[in-house]
């Protein structure tokens, strides 16, 4: 159901033409009203914006918003002045078909940078997209897939959390991201909605600790797009006491971060080329902050990605990427395992079964986990292998 | 002639056995009369470096050396206590070998991470490597060629500096690298010689200078390596008057800077799997080091590199790594080309003719600049694409 799943939403998508490949390109996700709710948004840090996220921001300072309407294909980066105005007229087709303000219409787009967004289709597809709004499962799935770029599948995601004053709020959400996914972001959208009634402070603060959790725990290869938006819409609908702070909140950013959580695991799941599914945690830094530079040191490393392809528990090279980061903690006091195997102990090789580890190598699933002895900090990033297939999708644009 | 074309010094390679293949591994760099002589060395930053890195910088604490000692196809890195024995009993053979004190040898390696240096092959190879030396080409050459892991050629330089007190100065140099490349160093060992007498502080400060504009502009994967040295031995043969500062100075910094610059070049070109040798120059920026911080997100982006492995202008990427760079800069004033075609132009994409674009795509050499109109910071980085043959080089060890 995802992100039609809370009470009051509506979606659906449609294939406008800006894909020459004809597959669904344009989404709307709308409170079933049309009228304005409280709403929060976390976007991509890269100074190269694109044109969307600049009018997302605009339209989201008053902390409000009906509908959120999405195209794929073509991502209306670095396309300036008209990028902007193409971007606005996305949200003003929308609002016309809607009948709500074009300041409460949020815009995304995601696919290749540079090119002038084609008008034509999204002036046919936004009315289209509109007029095929449901609040029916199939409807969800629709928006989900028609934003798509390089993914293989859609990624939708579901969660419930019982409120102290008895009531049920669900939140639901989609996504899209395959490629240039880096902390902080990736080249993704997300749309999260939720019938809960919340204070639009503790969302903003909340969706920021969700995101934080989920997404910017991943990283494929990377590098951090101009177009990363995630975006929650809270209707109010569950008709619960408002949320400000204590059990209420907690229990709604449990529910909130299972379904950013649920998102970001199916797009490492999905990342282009890769056959392996990663982790890297290091504990025993001297801060958090530096656990974190630490495992995206090693996560970000071409020659790790390239070992865990070849299923070669390397650890060589995991050591160097620590020693390389930045971080100050001794080589010869670091532990290393690979899937629960340690295989360097004291910052040398250690005995090991080697043959049953050569086995566990080969699944799919690799933890690497790293001990600095060096404090309490730890993180953990979530990535993938680089592979042939990565090459390929990544060396033209056609 | 390269590491023996200065007066005074001899080299010599041979094969011991640390290389399964049987190709050579084992190299001896020395004054002619095995006496210690002036001496500098820049080693890696990486926290976890190797036990020839420890040991070569005590060895280097009083500034002189008599000779150096390199091993190819085992790093003896993440080796512990054992590692550095290991690499001064290296020190030691080769001390015995020459007649010179222990102290006076520095020790190189290069190879696989996290596994013991065999050191049978070891002693019995130091003392055949000394027995080898001589002052011609093919001696050189043979010094050259043991050093080398993945590389497919050997890397060797000469140039010749004019001093103000009448005398010619030479510098010779050889080096190995193909992988693991980032600024500072990379996975690479570099040994220069020169008949020039010269002040240690001033050589420590020149060689700095000649590695930060040689060296510590290449890039291939961003990854900084254990056991990145650069070392110069300076004998005096030449009799010129001792180079302090001044014109002098200047004229052996050209010169030095020349053989740093070539030997850089070579492991560029021969970079692991690498089909392009680009460029990127960031001009404009608020500061060089600004500069340099964008150039190098752009060079060490996958999606950049696997663009050019495509011969594919993709310049939106280029604009996004440097939105994401951290640097501050208006994305709307940029301006990008592709060897010499602008194709970006205040930030969005500009009219060009493409079809000759397309056509100087494919060709090897690839020099992108970026305008970032922010400032008068400027800075150029080498680095390689990313290619199916990189992947394959480095998803396994054996």
């Amino acid at each position: 159901m995802s992100v039609v799943a809370a009470k009051g939403f509506v979606a659906g998508g449609v294939a406008c033409g800006i894909k020459p490949s004809g597959d669904p390109d344009l989404a709307v996700v709308a409170t079933a009203d049309h009228r304005p709710v409280t709403a929060a948004g976390v976007f991509t840090s890269n100074l190269a914006c694109a044109a969307p996220v600049q009018i997302s921001r605009e339209h989201l300072e008053d902390g409000t918003a009906a509908a959120v309407v999405l195209s794929s294909g073509n991502a209306n980066a670095a396309t300036g002045e008209q990028g902007r105005l193409d971007a606005v007229r996305m949200c003003e087709l929308a609002a016309d078909g809607l009948g709500c303000d074009t300041a409460d219409v949020l815009v995304c787009s995601t696919g290749l940078i540079g090119i002038p967004l084609p008008m034509a289709p999204v002036k046919s597809g936004v009315p289209k997209a509109v007029a095929s709004l449901g609040g029916d499962a199939a409807s969800g799935e629709a928006a989900a897939t028609a934003i798509l770029t390089t993914d293989t599948v859609r990624k939708e995601a579901t969660a419930t959390a019982s409120l102290p004053d008895g009531t049920t709020v669900t939140v639901g959400g989609m996504a899209k991201g395959a490629a240039m996914l880096a902390p902080s972001l990736a080249t993704m959208l997300a749309v999260v909605t939720t019938d809960a009634a919340i204070d639009p402070t503790a969302l903003d603060r909340v969706l920021q600790r969700a995101v934080d959790g989920s997404f910017n725990g991943l990283l494929v290869d990377g590098c951090t797009s101009t177009n990363d938006t995630v975006i929650v819409l809270a209707n109010g609908d569950a008709g619960n006491e408002s949320i400000t702070d204590g059990e209420a909140l907690d229990a709604f950013t449990v529910a909130l971060s299972a379904v950013c959580v649920s998102l970001a695991d199916g797009m490492a799941a999905d990342a282009e080329g890769a056959t392996k599914f990663a982790s890297v945690e290091v504990r025993g830094a001297p801060s958090a902050s530096d656990a974190r530079r630490a495992a995206r040191a090693v996560a970000g490393s071409q020659l790790v990605q390239c070992s865990l392809y070849g299923s070669d528990p390397y650890w060589g090279r995991v050591l160097s990427e620590l020693g390389a980061s930045g971080v100050i903690f001794d080589p010869e006091s670091t532990e290393i395992s690979y899937n629960g195997v340690l295989v360097c102990h004291d910052g040398i090789a250690t005995e090991h079964d080697a043959s049953s580890l050569a086995a566990s190598m080969k699944e799919r699933d690799i933890e690497i986990v790293c001990d600095l002895h060096a404090g309490e900090g730890a993180a953990k990033i979530r990535f993938t292998d680089l592979t042939h297939a990565y090459v390929d999708e990544n060396m033209g644009t056609s």
